[in-house]
This record gives C-alpha cells, sequence and structure tokens, in this order.
C-alpha cells in the first residue's frame, strides 16, 4: 500500500520548511491520527502527545535543529517530534523492547537533546546546553517546552530563577493545558488561569500607554488633572505591572493559542528576535483532536492498549494500586489521624476514592515529591498519621527530604511505594529499582514487601500502628501473581515454604516470591528439593532470618532491585559475617534497566521463574 | 557576679510581655552581645543571627510559643530564639559536645517547633503543622522564617506554592537581607530588591483607589472621560498588579524595618488577623551591630572562634577546600571547557578566586542543589567539563538529577564533594556521611578519595581527563594530617603501606588513613605487624585490591562513612564471595552522629588512631 501522506515525505524537519499553511494543517490531523492509532495498540503517553502536535510543528518550521535545541520536559510528548524527525516508520515499535523510547533519547536521534523523564528537568538543562553554547561561541537557540504541570516542581522554579535575565539565547515554551496528569493544582495553576482568561491584562500597559496619551488633546483645565493621573500611573503602576515570569526576568509573550499554527510561528519568530530569555504561554488543550481524551484527558494520559471506537481499554485488572487505594479509605474512615498525599499521582496512586470521601485530609501537593515529604513530616509533628503514596522512580527526589526532616527527627511517616520494580514499557527513567537501595542507607526506617493483596492490607496496618519512624510499604506494578494454597502471611518478618531441610534456599522477596514459587514446583518435579524464605519486612534486615539462611548449604538471593547497597549484599555479608562458609548466590540488577514487558526484563535479569529454576538448579559463583 | 541583665530575667518567652518598649530594645543589646561574645568563643554563625535579633523579640512577644509554632529555616539564626526560650544559662554550651545544638532541636526544647539545618525546609513543614492544627480543631499560629537566600531553593517555592491561598492561620516571614551565605543571586533575588527599594509600589493600589475616588467632584463636562479612565484603570491594572507572592495567593506585608521592634510588633499582629495565609517581608541587616559582620557578612557566616576587637579569626590553616580552589584555577587556566558551579558556597568551597579570574565560567545557582546537577548536565551536553562543587551533606538534594539527569545518560560531570565525612561542631544535620554510600547506589560512578593535598590535585585531574561518565573526588573539611614519608600516591586504584607479609590487614580510604598509619606505627611498636590497604579509586570496588586483602587472615575495613550500603560492606561481600574465610571487621558510622570535634566524634566511632590500634590489636567479631 503507497502511503500518499504528507507525513510520509517527511524525512527530516527540513523537508517541513516547504510546505504551505495548509498541508501543515494536513500534516497536524496526520500526526494526531497516527498517534491515537499508535498508542490505541501500544499504550503510551496519548493526551500530552496530542496537545502540542502544532506547537511541535512550528517549532520545526522555525528553528533549526540539531543545531538549535528543543528539551521535552518529562518527555512524554515528544512523540510528533519523533515522527517529523525521521522516526515516522519507526513509531509503531514504541515503547517495545528494543524499539522506540516513549522519551526523548539522544541515544535514539541527533534531534533529541536531552534525555527526560521525570519531570521539572527542561529549564536547567536548557539553561545549560545554552550557556554552553556562548561560551562556544555559538549562535544557537535552546529550547524547553515545560506543561503547567511540571511547572509546580520546583526543580523548575531553581531554573527559571537562574535563567531569568539571562543573555543566552533561550526560550521557555509554557505549554499551559491547565493539567498536570490530573487537574493542576496549587497557587501557580490559579495564576496561570487568570492569566490564560484575562489575556488583555497582558497587553494592557501599551495600551494604556496609548490611550493616556490620546487625553492631550483636551482643554487646557483639564490639563493638569489628567497629567496628574498619567504621571501617577505611569510611575506607580505600570512600572511594576508585570506576570510572574517578567518578575523573574523574562521576555513574556501570550498566552498564544497553541493550535494555531500561524500564530506560533509568528511568536516563536519574535522569540528568536528577542534580546535575551524569553517565556512563550502557549495554551493547548490536552488530549485534542480526540473526543474521549479531550473530555478526560486524566484517564488518557498513560494509558494501556484501548479501542479507539469506545475509547475502553482493551483489559483492566485490578492492581495493587487499586487495593491500596481500598486499604487506605477504610483505615481513615477509623482513624481521623490518617491523611493521604500524593504528588500529582491521585488516580496513578489509587488515591481517587480518597480524594473525594477525605477531602480535608487529602493532599494532592502538585509534582513536589520534596515538599510532600516535608510537608508529610509537619502533618507528623502535628500528630496526624500522614501517608505519601508516590511511584518509586519520583521518590528519588526525597531523598534528603526522607533522611534529613523525616528520619533525623524520627517522624512517623508512611510511604507507600507504588511501581516498585520494573516497569516495563516507560523504560529505564521509570524503573523502580533503586528505593530500597537509597532508603536503606538511610536510619530509622523499616521496609516492608508484599506479594500480595492481603500482606499490602496486613502490612500496611503494621506501618500504620506497630512500626516507628519511618514505615515504607512497597509493592509493584499490576496485580497480584500466583501464591501457593499452603502459602500465609502471620505478621512475621519472614515466612518459610517448602522443605526446611533442603540443602537449597532461594531467599527473595516482593513479587518474586511468585516467580520462586513456581521455580521451587518446578525443580522439585525434577527431584531437586529446594526451600523459599521470604523477606516481609526487608529492612531492618532481620537477624534470625539471617540465622536460619545460615543453616543451608547453598543459598540464593533474588532481588528485583540495584545489586550495590541492596538487601540482597546486606544480607549475604551478614550471613558470612555469622560464619557462614556455603554458598551464596545473588542475583539482583546492574545498571538501568532498557525499556521491555516487564516479564521479559525479569527474564533478562535471571528473576524470572524459570531464571531462577536454572540458577538454583545449575548453581553460580 | 550578679547577673543584672534583662537578658537573666527572662526564663521563657512570657516574661517578654511584661517589659516597656524602651526594655525591649536593651534586651536586643544584651542578646546581640551574648551572641558575639558567645560566637567569637565558640565559632558558630553569626551574621545570621545579629540580623534577626529584633524579629525574633517582636514574635516571642506577639505570638504564643509554645503554642504558636516558629520554624526557623536552616536554623542558623535561632540563637536569639534559644536565649529567650529558656537556654540563656546554657549558651555557652552551643555547638559543644552534649551542649546545645547550633540548630533548632525539638529534643532540646518545647519552643523548638520542627529540626532544620538544610535550606528551604520551612514552608512546607510550617504548612503541614498548619493543616495538623486545623484538622485537630486548633487555634494556633505556625509561622515560617524564611531568608531571601533560602527563597532560592526549589523546595521553598514547591511550599509557598502549596501553601498560598490556603485558608491555615499560616504566616510566612522573609527575612530579605540581599544575602545568602554570601550575595544572593537570581531573578527573586533581583525582584526582592526592587520591592525593597521601591516600597511605594506595595501600598500603592490603595492609594490609587483613593485617589480615584477624590475625582468624583468634578465638573459633568469631564466626568465621563474619568470615569472611563478610573474603569479601565480599576479593570487592567489594578485588578492584576500584584507582588510576586500575592499572585501566589499570600497576604503580603512589607517590606518593614526588620530592626524597629514596635514596627515589626504592628505587622506581626495585622498579621495575626488576617484571613488566610500571609507573608511578611521583613528587612534586616545581616550582621547586624558587629562592625566587621555588617560590612563583609560572608565572613562570619559560619566562622570558627574569633577575636572581637579585630574580627580576626584565631586559627587559619589551608585546607582542601583552599587547594581545591587553587587547583581548579590552574585547572581553568589551560582548559577553557572547565566550568565552576557553586550552590551559594563560593566562599566555603574554595571557589571565590575562580570566581572573580573565570566570570564566564562561574556559577552560582543559589540554594539550588537539583538544578546544579541538572544544569551541569546541561552544559556537558554542551562539550564543557562542570565541576559542581558542593558540600558532602548539601548534595544529598541532588540524588535523582545526579541518578536521572547524569549518570543514565553517561555524562561527564565532576563532583567535587567537600565536607565529606564527620564535619563537627554543626551536628548530624551536617554530617557528610551518607554521600558514598548514596552515590553507590547509582550506576557510572567513579569515586576518588584524597588523603593529601598532592592526591587531591592529581586525582582532580583524573577525574576530569581520565575517568568517564560522573567523577567524584570527595574530601574532609579542615586541613591535611600525618601521612609518612615513604608514602607516595602512584595513581594507582590503591595502595599498600607496611609489610604486605603481615597476619592482619587495615584496609581505608580518605582521612582515616591517617589515622590507620598512626595506628600502624603504634602497633609495630608493640611489635603487631599490620599492612595497610589504602584505597584510592573507592567506586567501583577494585576486584584486584579485593584480591589482594584475600590474602590476609584478618581484614580489618574502617570507614567513614554510613555502614549500609558503604564500600565497606561491598568490599567484605567480595571478598567472602570470593572464598575469603578469614576473619573481616567492619567499623563504620551505624545512625546519625551528634556534634561535637570531629576527633572527638571520630574517636567514638573507633576511628580514630586509638580505636583502630585496639580493634587491630584486639581483633572484633
Amino acid at each position: 500500500m503507497t502511503d500518499n501522506s504528507i507525513l510520509s515525505g517527511i524525512k527530516s524537519p527540513s523537508d517541513l520548511k516547504k510546505l504551505s499553511a495548509e498541508e501543515l494543517n494536513t500534516l497536524a490531523e496526520e500526526i494526531r491520527n497516527k498517534i491515537i492509532d499508535t498508542v490505541s495498540e501500544n499504550g503510551g503517553h496519548l493526551a500530552s502527545n496530542l496537545g502540542v502536535v502544532e506547537l511541535t510543528i512550528a517549532l520545526h518550521t522555525v528553528f533549526d535543529p540539531p543545531n538549535d535545541k528543543i528539551i521535552w520536559d518529562v518527555g512524554h510528548q515528544s512523540y510528533a517530534h519523533k515522527l517529523l524527525t525521521g522516526r515516522n516508520e519507526k513509531l509503531s515499535s514504541i515503547r517495545k523492547e528494543n524499539g522506540l523510547s516513549g522519551f526523548p533519547k539522544r541515544s535514539e536521534s541527533i534531534y533529541d537533546a536531552f534525555d527526560t523523564g521525570h519531570s521539572s528537568t527542561s529549564v536547567s538543562a536548557a539553561y545549560g546546553i545554552a550557556c554552553a553554547d556562548t561560551l562556544n561561541n555559538g549562535k544557537n537557540y535552546t529550547i524547553a517546552v515545560i506543561g503547567d504541570g511540571a511547572l509546580t516542581g520546583g526543580l523548575a522554579f531553581e531554573g527559571l530563577n537562574c535563567a531569568g535575565r539571562s543573555k543566552e539565547r533561550l526560550i521557555v515554551i509554557l505549554n499551559d493545558n491547565k493539567m498536570s496528569i490530573s487537574k493542576n493544582v496549587g497557587s501557580m495553576a490559579r495564576y496561570l488561569t487568570k492569566i490564560r482568561i484575562q489575556p488583555s491584562y497582558i497587553r494592557a500597559k501599551s495600551r494604556v500607554h496609548s490611550r493616556l496619551d490620546r487625553f492631550n488633546g483636551l482643554g487646557r483645565s483639564i490639563t493638569n488633572t489628567i497629567r496628574n493621573i498619567k504621571n501617577w500611573i505611569k510611575i506607580n503602576l505600570l512600572g511594576n505591572r508585570k506576570t510572574m515570569f517578567e518578575q523573574l526576568g523574562f521576555n513574556y509573550y501570550g498566552p498564544l493559542n497553541g493550535h494555531d499554527i500561524q500564530q506560533l510561528q509568528s511568536a516563536l519568530k519574535a522569540a528568536k528576535y528577542s534580546k535575551g530569555a524569553v517565556l512563550l504561554h502557549v495554551c493547548t488543550v490536552k488530549g485534542k483532536g480526540y473526543e474521549f481524551a479531550e473530555k478526560t484527558p486524566k484517564n488518557y494520559h498513560g494509558i494501556s492498549a484501548f479501542d479507539i471506537e469506545t475509547g475502553e481499554p482493551k483489559s483492566s485488572t485490578k492492581g495493587f494500586s487499586d487495593v491500596f487505594g481500598e486499604i487506605i479509605c477504610e483505615a481513615a474512615e477509623k482513624d481521623k489521624r490518617i491523611c493521604a498525599i500524593t504528588a500529582a499521582m491521585a488516580m496513578g496512586t489509587g488515591l481517587s476514592d480518597f480524594s473525594e470521601k477525605y477531602k480535608n485530609r487529602f493532599f494532592d501537593v502538585g509534582i513536589a515529591e520534596e515538599h510532600a515529604v516535608t510537608f508529610a513530616s509537619g502533618l507528623a509533628v502535628g500528630r496526624m498519621i500522614p501517608v505519601f503514596a508516590v511511584y518509586s522512580t519520583f521518590l528519588q527526589r526525597s531523598y534528603d527530604q526522607i533522611l534529613h526532616d523525616a528520619a533525623m527527627q524520627k517522624l512517623h511517616i508512611v510511604l507507600a511505594i507504588d511501581r516498585a520494580g520494573i516497569v516495563g514499557e516507560d523504560g529505564e527513567t521509570h524503573q523502580g529499582i533503586f528505593d530500597v537501595a537509597f532508603l536503606s542507607t538511610i536510619p530509622n526506617i523499616t521496609i516492608f514487601a508484599p506479594s500480595s493483596f492481603s500482606e499490602l492490607r496486613e502490612m500496611f496496618h503494621i506501618a500504620i500502628y506497630d512500626t516507628p519512624n519511618i514505615a515504607v510499604v512497597r509493592y509493584p506494578r499490576g496485580g497480584e501473581l500466583y501464591l501457593p494454597d499452603e502459602y500465609k502471611y502471620d505478621g512475621e518478618d519472614y515466612s518459610f515454604v517448602g522443605n526446611k531441610k533442603s540443602r537449597k534456599l532461594i531467599v527473595t522477596y516482593g513479587r518474586i516470591f511468585s516467580n520462586a514459587c513456581i521455580a521451587a514446583k518446578a525443580l522439585k518435579a525434577q527431584d531437586i528439593d529446594v526451600c523459599i524464605l521470604k523477606l516481609n519486612k526487608i529492612k531492618p534486615i532481620s537477624e534470625n532470618a539471617v540465622s536460619e539462611a545460615m543453616k543451608y548449604k547453598e543459598v540464593y538471593f533474588f532481588e528485583e532491585g540495584i545489586k550495590t547497597g541492596g538487601i540482597g549484599e546486606g544480607f549475604g555479608f551478614l550471613m558470612y559475617q555469622g560464619g557462614f562458609r556455603g554458598k551464596f548466590g545473588l542475583t539482583a540488577i546492574e545498571g538501568f534497566v532498557k525499556q521491555a514487558r516487564v516479564d521479559s526484563s525479569l527474564a533478562k535479569l535471571g528473576l524470572d521463574a524459570g531464571g531462577i529454576e536454572k540458577i538454583v538448579r545449575e548453581g553460580m559463583d
């Protein structure tokens, strides 16, 4: 089938420059359809990508990448950019193993100027690139495209504070869709809304000047009065009447219609010729062009494959997040001290119900994981029980706050860590593989690792009521996996499954317990007896568990987390120090893990049932 | 000697309320003198404390602590607060072992509402406490006192963004002295300066309203014209003309004279009766009342003991920071790609000279460690060689940026980590004992640990030119210690000192090498032969070093860093896995370390020469 689309003719951004305004509009439609088709098959970020189609086209027609650099904050809106920079034919591979990344990757294309994934980095990175360009005597532009949601992250503010008033060729594009993943929160969001609905404010300054001038023709008797008013206004009002971005030293243009290519092109050209850093305020509609996504964009932020006609997901199973949502609602009903905090992830972390039922005790802080923890510490000082529900990867932002604000004061806060372990298609920027290791470096922390919904329930209860200081419960993306019928969690720090007289012992925790059970079954069928020691409370490491493990000849530790500083390394060290002289094998993660289905990644890491079976059967060094 | 001062009569803040305005002014003088006397003896934070004496008095007369909570951002300005809350007689113990902390500590006094040390936490913590008070049906006020320097930290912005428009009894006091530790930087700082020098702006809004009303009496013929102008102004200007803090939803009062107790009291009372969150802009002079400190406050921020008459420090030795400053200047002279970044610590990290000589390549980003790393990553993408000089404890803020922005993209940035290890009198919030452990969890990082100035020089060179990805050089507070004459660094990953045929081996790195050498000498005198393996590149752990260590019967690892996830644990684990079956003793830090002299802390931890000697002689489990 011949592809006669305009899009198929775009091999690099330079091809765009030959197109008429009308053709660009047609191209926008084609891009939109391609994105909807692809995401409906592969899953991915839909609403954010649909919102920036025209902006992306305008950027690539006005600027000159890869000399000019475009940095996509978060990067979940870079699909149109990928389509226009030679990756049209590969889009169907997006988010698949060995396929295109769902985020910008410098290793993927020279047009991807900076890798992103976590929010609010773009202004800082762009300012660094722009400063380097100046130091290298370059004349290139650096453009950061940042959403209003990402603007709630402190890092973005730090970047704006440093970049404002700079002389670099730096353009910050505020992609204002009034949304983070859900509706954006906080004072900045309200402020932006005010600018959006009263755009006349922005241009008022020059208009007032000319209007004042018109009064000059009036009769002498009132001239003095008028002059007084004029002077008063000029001195006291106009000089100081600026948007927050101007107060931070940016040349501000906007608000603009983010779906009007020509208007965007004009503004971008004006920005190019401005002296000093520019902030361009562009208003877009998240989910633009796909009815369901426009109506409820939060449902179409990061999604799995769906039916285009109905907008319904192709499959849906109950996950740990959903169960966590139920549990915390039940707990909050009984205990008025329980508060829930999310960093713009109410839906993803299962807090939607809580946010409606317990409005007073629900705090969406924006994409502000640092604040979330320090704020939680404040609530804890005030005798509340704050629960911060957060994806493992984003908690990396809070390392210092957990250590310095919560742990050092021995405050009782609860961290409900979702998406712990391999997350799959989002790839390396989003893997939840560091939390155990970085939390382990911090004193006064207890970490629980449930393997099932019922364990989540019980461990959450222990975290709230029977754990001093910082209590962590971490659980994976997705739903419950296989568990043997005979296994039951009894609230102990660790559990045994299988024949305790075995020569071989598997030690593991969390989701991998399920794979270990399957492996043990398979080994049993091969007449290889193996016992499983499942850690329920993984930190502090139970000395009793270590002693028990020392009774075996061969111990195999499997950990879905980074090796250095992980539980496995610590556990093995303690065994050896205790006098263990058998074989200790540690299978854990080394280095970053690329995108792939979760099962595929686990298989590659030796953490699936087959891998565990093989390692335990054959032994390892 | 009888103490007839007013201060000696203040046992708790309630005693303040009996004093006349004149007595309060006298009290301010007494407090100031006491602080100068004490800091000149003990060292500590001088300039910041002298700046808030009147503000502290005003706060304690208008509010009702401990019911009302005052949170001191950073906390290095809490000495007056300590003097007024029952700790007058103990002030001479400040920053000493078992003495008062130089920062607020909830464990020290019920008047210390939240522990601080790192910057920019106060708004988040205060908002949490205020929300808890509301949920508990309280009617108490929560006050965050935050400097304009701390306002450059993104966490502060996250807090303001969430707290703005809140209905809590929350008062944020912006202590604006135009200074961070050095002169404050960034657009926000300039913006504050603008408000300071044109305070009329702030009150213009109400004045314009009343002025416009006065024109009502004019003749009919011009009434329409006037009315047009009035309406125009009201709609287009006044509604939108606000300080940035008002735009963020705060009721703004100020700027106020921060050294006028009565003015402050009036404003604080007004703030009390405001509806919703308040931001009070207070202008203070850092170092107020001590001539030398007023003139160059950055020299009197955190200082060691000094002579009051001359303002000169009682002792001064060349430290690692100074040498680093020399080295980076030499390197920058030869290589135009080298850039230096500091987070408001130019002087502390030894970058003063660099900041003058290489202005274009010097970046003071404010107290914004997150931005510093992401910005450095941008510079690295732009083919520069960024060096971020930072105290170990503050680098905790950058965990995610190091991992997600620099390491994942394999960017070559250099982290020059100062104050690595025990820092002494500043105590637990400032100890540099976590960096090795948390950096070890991140792939693509190499860490060097010099023990001397010449090693710092050579390792810095290797970090810049011969290390891929992230290169870290970490060195302690203070100066060079004892090194044996026969020892010379040869650029290898590890070095041996002593008899390699010994039964006992000490493994260590960094500053502790010196203590190990002294211990070995003492042991030798007791006929106990011990060899020392000094790690130069501590991460990745050298497999060869591990193999070498395995040749000894007893291996003792000494680490001035947190045990869990540290090098010692990993090193021991690798030895055991390699088949080592001798004795491995690990002496490292567990838990937070309280304030004390560095040598005293090291002794307590078993990391001084005496401790090492004892452990190696007697063996350990």
